[in-house]
C-alpha cells in the first residue's frame, strides 16, 4: 500500500505528522472539513482552502444516492467534479446507512436498506461495494465498511460486532485496488469495552492498513469514556500510521484526543454551527442571533483573520436576523478558520514541545469566558 | 452638487461615460448589483467585486426596517457596515413601500404605510425622511422619493402623479446635504404618456439634479412601450448628467435602453435567477434543474471566466438538485459575471463606434439559440 505518513515529532503522546497523497500532502493533527455531497455546505472550494483546510471528507452514502458513483466516475472523480484538488477522504457510507436509512438489516454479507432520497428502492451494500464506490469517487483515503453501535450496548453485541467488522475489514482490504498516493483505513470498534477495543485494534493491525480509525465514539457517551477508549486503543496501533477519530468533535474533544495520540478528525460541528448562527471564538461560542450583538462593532473574534472578522458582529447579527445566505457563508468560513487555526496552533505546540501548556491555556480561556454555552 | 460625470464618447445615442464618487468611480453604461439588505444575496462582497461589479444598489425600505438608518449610521455607514467599499446608490424606499407594504396612503406630505417586518407599526415617510435615511446610510447616490404608478393608468392619474413627484423632487433636493462625491438623482415619471414624460423630464432638469432616472417602467408594459418612453425622455435630459433606468432588466432590455441613451441599470434578475437555478449564457438562459445536464461536462458558458464555469454543468445541476447553498452562490456569481461582461462589451463597442453591430450580433446569438426560454 502506498499512502505515505511521516511522523515528524512527538510531545508526550501527541504526534506531529504529514500524510502524502496523490493529490498533495496534509499536516497532522488535521481537521477535515465535511463536504457531504461534494460541497462543504455554504462555501466555495476556494473559501474552504482559504480557511487552511488541507483535506476534506466526502460522504459515500450521500454521493452514492446523488449523483451516484457511476456519474462521479464518469465526470473524472470527486476532485474534478467538485473542484477540490487537494486530498479527499471518504467514509464508507455505513454510518449514514444506519442513521439516515430505513429498514436497515445487518447481514454477514452486508447491509440492506432503503432510502427516502431515491423513493425507497432497496439497496444492498457489501464491504466490497463500499470500496468500489469510493474507488469510483477517486477518494485518496478509503474507509472500510463497518457497523457503528449505539452506546450503551451489551458485551455480547459488541463482541459480535468486533468480529464481524474485522471480517468486513479483511474483505475491504482485499477489494481495495492499490494505487500510488491512495490508501485504505481500518476502523477500530468495541463499544466501551477496553478489551474489545484492544482486540479490534490488534486484529486490524494484523491485517495491515494505511491508517487506523477509531469508530463508534462521540455517539452520546461522556467525554471521559471517549478519552478512555482512545487511550486504550492508540497504544495498540502502529506508530508509523495515521490515526483518525471519526466524527469528533468540539475543540476540547480534539485537544484531549490529540493528547492521547490521534492525528486526524472530522466533524460537522463548525460547518453546521455556521448555518445555525453559532460562532466559535477563543473565548467560547457565541450565538449571533442574540440581540446583544445588534450594535456591537467588534469582530466575532479579534484574533481571527477570516473575512467575517473584517466585519462587525452587528453586521453578522443583521445577516442572521434577515436569514441571509451570506450569514451562513461567513459564519461557516469563520468556524472552519477557527478550527484550522486551532489545528495549526496544536501542530506548532507539538513541534515546540509545549503541547500541554498550549492545551491548558486554550481550555482556560475557552471555558472561563464561554458565557453563551452556559446560558 | 458634486457628483462628477464624464461623457467619454457617444455612438448614435449610446453613451460611454464615467461617474466619480467619494468611494471611487464606475464606468457607464453600468449595471448595479442589487444589494437589498446590505448584502448581494448569496455572495460575499469579494465575490461581487470579482464579477466586475463597480457599484451596488441598497434598498432603503429594507434597510430602514432592518437594521434601521440610525444603526447603520452608528456603524459608520453602509460601506463600512457591509464591507462594500465602492460606490453605492440607494433607492428612495418608495417603490417597496408601494409593493411590499400594507395600508399605503399617499398624501401630499408623504406616504403612510405599515409593514409586516416590524409587526405592523404605522410609518410615515416624507421625501425629506427618505433623503435623511439615505444620508444616514452614507449612500453616494440618493434617489428622490416618488410614486410609481401601475400601468395601465389614466391620464388624469398620471398627470397628478407627475405634478406631485415634481414637488416631492424639489423638496428632496432641498433636504439633500451636499457633499463632495455624493449626489441626488431626480426620477422622471409620466406613465406611458409621451407628453407627460417630456413635462416631467423638463421640470426635473429645471430643478437640477446630479443625474436623472427614468422610473415607472418595466412594470408589465410591452418592451416596445418601454423603449418608446425612454426614447421620448432622454432627449429632454441634459447630456452632461448620467441617466438611470430603474429596475431594468433583461440583457435585451439593457441593449435597447443603451441604444436610446441610458447609462445606468439595476435589476434583481441575475441575482434572483441565481437562486432559482437559472443561468444566463451568450446563447440564452438555461434551467440548471433540467435533467439533460446530469452528465454534461461542459461549463455553463464556455466564454465565461467565472468560478462556476471552471466546473461542469453536471456539478451545478447536482448542487441545484440537492438544494445546496453553493448552487445559489455559484449561479448568482455567474449571472452577475455574465451581466458585467455584457456591460463591458457594450462599453467597448461604444468606444469603438460599433455598438449597433455588437447589439445585433449579441441578440442574434442570444435569441436564436435560446432553447430553454422557448420551452
Amino acid at each position: 500500500m502506498s499512502l505515505k505518513f511521516d511522523l515528524i515529532s512527538v510531545d508526550g503522546n501527541a504526534r506531529r505528522g504529514r500524510v502524502h497523497t496523490a493529490h498533495g500532502d496534509f499536516e497532522t493533527p488535521a481537521f477535515m472539513a465535511v463536504g457531504t455531497a461534494a460541497t462543504v455546505k455554504a462555501l466555495t472550494m476556494e473559501q474552504v482552502a482559504a480557511t487552511g483546510t488541507q483535506v476534506i471528507l466526502g460522504n459515500t452514502y450521500h454521493l452514492m444516492m446523488r449523483p451516484g458513483g457511476d456519474l462521479v466516475e464518469k465526470m473524472g472523480g470527486l476532485h474534478k467534479f467538485s473542484g477540490w484538488h487537494g486530498p479527499i477522504l471518504t467514509d464508507s457510507g455505513g454510518f449514514q446507512v444506519m442513521s439516515l436509512s430505513n429498514l436497515v438489516k445487518m447481514k454477514e454479507e452486508g447491509v440492506e436498506f432503503t432510502s427516502h432520497i431515491d423513493g425507497g428502492i432497496k439497496h444492498f451494500m457489501r464491504p466490497e461495494d463500499s470500496v468500489h464506490i469510493q474507488h469510483q469517487l477517486d477518494s485518496n483515503i478509503t474507509m472500510v465498511l463497518d457497523e457503528c453501535l449505539h452506546l450503551p450496548t451489551t458485551r455480547e453485541r459488541a463482541e459480535k460486532n468486533v468480529d464481524m467488522v474485522t471480517r468486513w475489514a479483511r474483505r475491504s482490504k482485499e477489494a481495495f485496488i492499490d494505487r500510488d498516493g491512495y490508501g485504505i483505513f481500518g476502523i477500530v470498534q468495541g463499544a466501551d469495552f477496553k478489551d474489545l477495543r484492544e482486540k479490534s485494534a490488534k486484529a486490524l493491525t494484523e491485517i495491515g492498513f494505511d491508517g487506523y480509525a477509531i469508530g463508534g465514539l462521540a455517539v452520546g457517551e461522556p467525554q471521559s469514556v471517549m478519552f478512555d477508549m482512545i487511550a486504550t486503543t492508540t497504544p495498540h496501533l502502529p506508530d508509523d500510521k495515521p490515526r483518525y477519530l471519526m466524527g469528533v468533535g468540539t475543540p476540547l474533544d480534539i485537544l484531549g484526543a490529540v493528547e492521547r495520540g490521534v492525528d486526524m478528525f472530522d466533524c460537522v460541528m463548525p460547518t453546521r454551527a455556521g448555518r445555525t448562527a453559532q460562532a466559535f471564538t477563543r473565548h467560547g461560542t457565541l450565538n449571533m442571533r442574540n440581540a446583544r450583538f445588534t450594535d456591537d462593532k467588534n469582530p466575532i473574534d479579534d484574533k481571527c483573520g477570516c473575512p467575517a472578522c473584517k466585519l462587525s458582529r452587528a453586521y453578522i447579527h443583521h445577516l442572521v436576523k434577515c436569514n441571509e445566505i451570506l450569514g451562513a457563508t461567513l459564519l461557516t468560513q469563520h468556524n472552519l478558520w477557527f478550527y484550522q487555526d486551532l489545528m495549526r496552533d496544536i501542530r506548532d505546540s507539538i513541534e515546540q514541545g509545549r503541547f500541554k501548556e498550549f492545551k491548558d491555556e486554550f481550555i482556560k480561556k475557552y471555558i472561563k469566558e464561554n458565557k453563551d454555552e452556559q446560558q
